[in-house]
């Protein structure tokens, strides 16, 4: 398998995290690249998700992508076999990425020449949802089998995010997952949040969820 | 459904974590009360597991739970059901419980009258891992949905339990998990972890769980 790079990013000195991703917002559009900030609970699919939306938009997008991960080059290492630009950033145990982390991230990445940079945050429901990383837009994942009552435990992350994918959908029939229950709770934390129930393994849905980014990216970059 | 009562617990003002941590566990040693903290990712099947583990003991133990979250009380809501004396810990945003925190819960719960409390942590496989919260055995869930690559990825959880449960077997035919790679990984991180494949669902594999618990706790109360 291709080795990766692997950056160890630590917490940031900037005292005012807010105020640091909006300078790297104002960078992204100067440059015209659009950054996404992927978040999940761990084992949710991201990099199964991500790979295949790589595969659906790699040839209208240049797209880099940076793996975030406390240990391990397991994901970059998928990432890399897509043909994608691709940097593994280890935290050093820290359980999210902020603003300065992001930024040190994209400087070894390099995005002149990328139209997309996906930010596959670490696996945590929590502490990632606190900061913002500079990104255009924040997606989550659910999968099916972490259960319909999540929006209720894990508030913040629903509120901070523009997208809700639902992943595993081919799992359906064998959990107790009810996709209404789930919108309901999740438009109750945040009634923009756009939904899309897809199965990166069968690729159900997945269209939907490609279009809307690729709408998005070319939106950012173009106007 | 039963009414719970909700415990807002904050930071703890406790310099030293671990010392306090200690101390909490000299204080159960000499009630003859066990604390178990359970930690998993969300969605990993900690409340139903603990439902039925609950059914298991509690003829045999006295029983206590704290159910920890950052919002909502639909946990210890299942849990009050089951007829053991329940409370909810809110951590008001916070992604962990510290051994403060635990203490609080511990004299809102009350423990005197109780064999065994279970502290089901917040979900999250990073921070909890970071802090002692008092407890005389630590033990985490994954679930098959979640990827046998896990110890790759979150190494400080492995290394500091005690136990490993592996839920949802049952699902196993639908997902790429291979037991045999998770048993390897998470003993290079832990190699005197317990590891119990179980399904709480359907209930295999719960026995050697149970036995295994109620061993520790007597242990620990009788010696």
């Amino acid at each position: 398998m291709d080795k990766v790079k692997i950056i160890e990013v630590k917490e940031s000195i900037f005292a005012d995290n807010n105020k640091e991703a909006d300078r790297i917002r104002e960078e992204l559009k100067k440059e015209k690249t659009f950054l996404l900030n992927l978040m999940s609970s761990p084992g949710s699919g991201k990099t199964t998700l991500l790979m295949r939306t790589i595969e659906a938009l790699k040839d209208e997008l240049r797209i880099g992508v940076m793996e975030a991960d406390i240990d391990s080059a397991v994901d970059a290492e998928k990432i890399a076999a897509t043909g994608v630009r691709s940097i593994q950033l280890h935290t050093g145990g820290m359980c999210h990425l902020d603003a300065g982390m992001t930024e040190h991230g994209l400087k070894e990445l390099g995005t002149k020449d990328l139209d997309l940079v996906v930010l596959e945050n670490v696996g945590n429901l929590v502490c990632p949802a606190e900061f913002d990383t500079g990104a255009v837009k924040n997606a989550m994942i659910l999968s099916v089998p972490e259960g319909h009552d999540k929006p209720l435990k894990y508030p913040l992350i629903f509120t901070v995010c523009d997208v809700l994918i639902i992943n595993k959908i081919d799992v359906m029939p064998y959990f107790d997952f009810d996709l209404e229950k789930v919108r309901e709770y999740a438009h109750m934390r945040n009634p923009n949040l756009k939904i899309f129930p897809v199965s990166a393994k069968t690729g159900e849905g997945m269209d939907a969820w490609t279009n809307w980014l690729k709408q998005q990216v070319n939106e950012w970059n173009n106007t």
